[in-house]
């Protein structure tokens, strides 16, 4: 046992001196790739399938670099890396990925390692970013898959304040909270990376908060650009559905003129679930393609829930045994994504089986990891988990729901096909893969902060609606998801709609709601709001794809100076020129702070002078939206669902007096042939008094009518 | 950069052979250390300052192997070490330290990482420890102060169900319960250690589960025999308190004959917290040697708040500059208890300063970490710290508590004098010291759960009493506390003892409650009954002492195979002959089990047949005791106060007809000279008539007078 700890010692005297003089490398204007040391093979970014936007990250031109690349310094040492970067008192930070219950990140410890369960700020959470970005301008990007600690500027090093006594008055604490009040003295970030035998960071500068966002994003491949049937209602049905009840709803959706465009089935559609078979169950399911074909007819598309994990009774099981992890997970193969050939068999099956026969995308779930299963163990393969492409489990926990994700996106861009995915992990560099991170957590207050967490790293995220207490809530809930992403409302152990029967218990049992008829015609009209702000929110993912720019945002993103907007998380903006400021908890009222400039709220035209805070009264069937001051909202009238055909008849609302200008932008909605230059941004212009389109470049779609303009005082 | 790569290609090579044969020494008869590659030099064996019991260590005999050391398989690769233990569907596990809201351990992923927050089931906790103890009469401890992950019968290989395909109807879940419903289908434990280069496991056979925990608290030096004193009540006063404060509060007690024994003080009787000076602040007060002699007058001992970072006012700071961590705690130094120097800087200053002044013990506050301060960051030192002794953050992290307690306590053995006092933190070998661990939570079902799980590992653990809802609350939570391990009033944010006014805000107002008087009288009544346990406890203690049986303990240890305890985590045994069963959440009525034998209510006489469950009503000025059949419980009179001139005057009460015999423990419950043989055993000696005391070896304290003897039919 002498020679390694002959080598061991080697090497730690090999790598005390790795010390001080990271290797600088500039990828793109303002992008920096910091690194020393020996790098892992498998990286957030070496697995990211989709080129960066190169031209555009070369178009930048910002001078404004408030770190500077030769600042950041890297040390490895026995235990690992570890990172330093300079932290200013008046900066705040932001991001870490899907964050849930913290906004604001200085002053915390976080360790971003994936989980379902957020376990309140320890960091943890199904889309785990060792990233953050700064309101000063910058972003740090810690390319790794390891598990890593975040010491946002909690941390004080000893020699620093060797002689700093306090001498002010000692005021003794007699509360918790005064006794751990944090001062947040620390001049710098320190990341601790375990394990690793050298470090990759990337450090993004652009002029400010905003372009940096839009810079990663652009290195992330461009954002997701849906296809347009993406942006309207999903249903997801009960666990337990057969053809039968699937047919009902679809006619429910249409005699009652809900609006609805996917169908979403839960575990009950295969022969084995946990682990999956990914094989149709034909008692439930005797003629899956027909049962498609037909809802295909009413423009229902179908998504299937599925896992990654392997069911011996899977076709692909036996082939997929040497490209798959060492342990089991629910009894099933744990596949290895960084091995080609296990990401063909399962790629190859899916296509074949399922896409090819008509199915529109997937909601890939438990790719994530449990420390706590409900009132038992935890599940989720461990962390020395071995795999044959050589991660261990940790890398692999870090790695799996975008290795996962990847493969599946790849099936429908290889088709030219768009879809529109549900995921429950993934990790960094996911910004082009149309799809959506969706929990099993429901704090109301959570999901809308959430949704502006999601925006700082290139994540959408997608609050559900499932049981409430009451209609206000219920309520209140939908319109949160219909101000986000993507309108999902997961019924996986509901029989009915929760606008019938909100209680699960009385739901299952069928009996409804006094009230239900006039809920569902609340719902309806909420829906169909929704559905009036297709162009608007198509075009605001066009400017994701092509500019970077997340259509939903924190207002931070876009107010970096704002003092009132840095803690602000409960609204958000979307697209260029709408704030959202949902209403939750019951609440009848709510404080809505206004950024510099005059808004305008959308639901009464009402005017408020921005840089100040007003009381808001709740409206049940109007979304709280809230308009910028020379915008043009195009405002479609309601579709039922979206497909190839639609034609949206617009009304375009103009906000206050003067000349304005918006863009609205069009393509097949369906296909990745954008990507080949089959698009135009169409321009809405008003001269003060009147308004046209310009269709700029040549019409392929003609998706837009513009049927009136209307001028708001 | 590329000799490192060299070296560890080459270094894993050497430990990819590092399989199979572990080395396995036997320590003592039924204990086996299994040992494998280069294990680093701290371990919480290692920093162990008490010697193992050896005599009785090797007075067992025992032929129950259940798992043998052979079958202990250990890895080193990489990553670090692997260790596999085999595990049967029948057993039932428990420990990891003083779990908070999980009991039997079995099915479950448990990372025993020192936290102060316990984070559901993911195994944090003050007092974490690598060690569980199964029912079938062993105990596994991995010794390390590494971050370790034990799974177990969690996981599943993947080559062993290779073709299992279960043939069974599936049934689709359709509640977030039966999703994750866990199968626990593993055959083994699985313990992961990332970055150890090598690891030492004790395997420790027992009889039965109870002789395994023996075993453990002997190898620890045999559990802690506190002063007599210390089995009375502490009362915490307001962290801002002076002198007269104090006053006042010691004649309050003497006063109102309210039994008290220790008072406490907080943070205010420093110069600086947070981090600490460990000087006395003169506004305060002015003369702390008269107040702490006046207090002795009236038998009061002074307990002192304190946490070990070293706030740069103190007179001990300077000194520690080199044997401190490289980061600052509070702006204050983190001593390397871990060097000698550093430790008797730390030592002697409290020594000289404090312990020679007449202080009676100490609070350890903060020895553990932190991950979520109150609405801000964490604090404490981060994993990547650097300390003079060679350990990194997380090793120090493990071990610092137990490294501070054991600097603390040594002071006053080198002085042969007991003291009592409350830690915050510690790991494993703690049995021997004098001290109970306490937390900031308040759940009181988490209170009682963790009385039975402290005893899985030599710990003793400290329910306290602060703010109420209501009288009930109140006074069920003071009644869990007085039959606990040390009965704690910790009164830091209030102004005046919580019977006259549990609500915090009106306490520190000075609002009484209408019916304090009342509550006051019932609190003493209670108060009274402790007291007049004090005989059985010490007692119990002794036999902690001297044969390591836990004083309190879950039912499963000494009824290992009736499988109505195996769950049982709201009931435990005190000493030889008494069930505790606390009321909580206000109840009126609770199911209590009683295991075989038959049982009295203490409160009432009432009898029950054991291995049945019975509903059992709350009676407030009561504790809910239960008395084994044939014990004598040795009731004494109650005093206000114990010192060394206290006489208890005993009523024994007998339990059922026939012959009883029972011990009575003595020696003069002060200082240390039990352990040079200056203790004896008495004898309690029922003839089915008549009782007599025997006293054993040479009276020395003539402490008991027997004053009657009752038979309870």
């Amino acid at each position: 046992m002498n020679k390694p700890i002959l080598f061991l010692f080697l090497l730690a005297v090999f790598q005390m001196n790795a010390r001080n003089n990271p290797e600088i490398v500039t990828m793109y204007p303002g992008i920096y790739k910091i690194s020393m040391g020996q790098t892992d093979q498998y990286t957030p970014f070496s697995i990211c399938k989709i080129q960066p936007k190169a031209q555009a990250l070369n178009a930048f031109e910002n001078k404004n670099e408030y770190v500077k690349p030769g600042q950041i310094r890297i040390e490895t040492n026995e235990r690992g890396c570890l990172v330093e970067i300079p932290l200013s008192s008046d900066e705040q930070l932001y991001g870490f990925g899907l964050q849930i219950g913290s906004f604001m990140q200085k002053g915390l410890r976080k360790q971003p390692i994936v989980n379902d369960h957020p376990l309140n700020n320890l960091g943890f959470t199904h889309a785990p970013q060792t990233f953050y970005v700064s309101n000063k301008g910058y972003g740090i990007l810690v390319n790794t898959s390891r598990y890593t600690t975040f010491y946002g500027g909690t941390l004080q090093l000893k020699e620093k304040s060797k002689t700093e006594v306090k001498t002010s008055e000692e005021k003794i604490a007699t509360t918790t909270e005064a006794l751990y009040a944090s001062e947040s003295s620390g001049s710098n970030m320190l990341v601790d990376i375990p394990g690793a035998s050298g470090i990759e960071v990337f450090l993004i500068c652009g002029s400010d908060l905003k372009e940096v966002i839009e810079k990663y994003n652009l290195l992330s491949g461009g954002g997701a650009l849906p296809p347009m049937w993406g942006l309207g209602v999903k249903y997801r049905m009960k666990g337990d559905s057969d053809t039968e009840d699937v047919k009902k709803m679809a006619a429910y959706f249409r005699e009652k003129q809900i609006p609805c465009d996917v169908l979403g089935l839960e575990p009950g559609w295969q022969t084995k679930t946990y682990s999956c078979s990914y094989v149709w169950e034909k008692k439930r399911f005797p003629d899956p393609e027909l049962m498609i074909k037909d809802l295909g007819k009413q423009s229902f598309k179908v998504n299937l829930w599925e896992h990654a994990f392997v069911n011996p009774a899977s076709p692909i099981h036996d082939s997929l045994m040497n490209y798959s992890g060492d342990y089991q997970v629910w009894n099933g193969l744990v596949p290895d994504f960084l091995t080609k050939e296990g990401c063909r068999i399962f790629k190859n099956y899916h296509k074949q089986n399922l896409v090819d026969k008509g199915i529109s995308g997937f909601k890939l779930d438990e790719c994530d990891n449990s420390d706590l299963a409900y009132g038992s163990g935890s599940w989720s393969f461990p962390g020395h988990s071995k795999f044959p492409s050589g991660v261990d489990g940790e890398q692999m926990h870090q790695l799996f729901g975008s290795l996962y994700l990847n493969t599946m996106n790849s099936i429908f861009r290889e088709m030219n096909k768009r879809t529109y995915m549900d995921y429950r992990s993934g990790n960094l560099f996911l910004s082009a893969i149309p799809a959506t991170l969706y929990s099993d957590i429901y704090d109301h207050h959570d999901y809308i902060q959430m949704i502006s967490n999601a925006g700082f790293g290139g994540l959408l995220w997608s609050p559900e609606l499932r049981e409430s207490a009451s209609d206000i809530e219920m309520i209140q809930r939908l319109q949160t998801l219909l101000m986000s992403s993507q309108v999902v409302l997961n019924c996986w152990y509901l029989q009915f709609p929760p606008w019938l029967q909100y209680d699960k218990e009385k739901n299952n049992k069928g009996e409804f709601l006094s009230n239900a008829n006039e809920l569902e015609n609340s719902v309806r009209t909420l829906l169909n709001e929704r559905m009036s702000l297709i162009p608007y929110l198509y075009t605001a993912f066009a400017n994701y794809h092509f500019a970077g720019t997340p259509p939903f945002r924190a207002l931070v993103v876009d107010y970096p100076e704002d003092e009132h907007v840095f803690r602000l998380d409960d609204q958000f903006l979307i697209g260029s020129d709408l704030m959202a400021a949902p209403f939750y908890d019951d609440a009848k009222q709510r404080q809505v702070y206004f950024p510099e400039g005059v808004w305008y709220d959308f639901r009464t035209n009402q005017k408020y002078q921005g840089g100040q805070s007003y009381t808001i009264e709740y409206i049940s069937e109007k979304l709280p939206l809230f308009v910028k001051e020379h915008a043009i909202i195009p405002v479609a009238k309601p579709v039922l669902f979206v497909n190839s055909a639609t034609v949206f008849e617009l009304e375009c609302r103009v906000y206050g007096e003067g000349m304005a200008k918006a863009t609205l932008y069009e393509d097949d909605g369906e296909t990745y042939d954008f990507e080949q230059g089959n698009y135009q941004w169409n321009t809405l212009s008003w001269d003060g008094e009147k308004g046209k389109i310009l269709k700029n470049g040549q019409t392929r779609t003609n998706r837009y009518q513009i049927k009136s303009w209307n001028l708001i005082k």
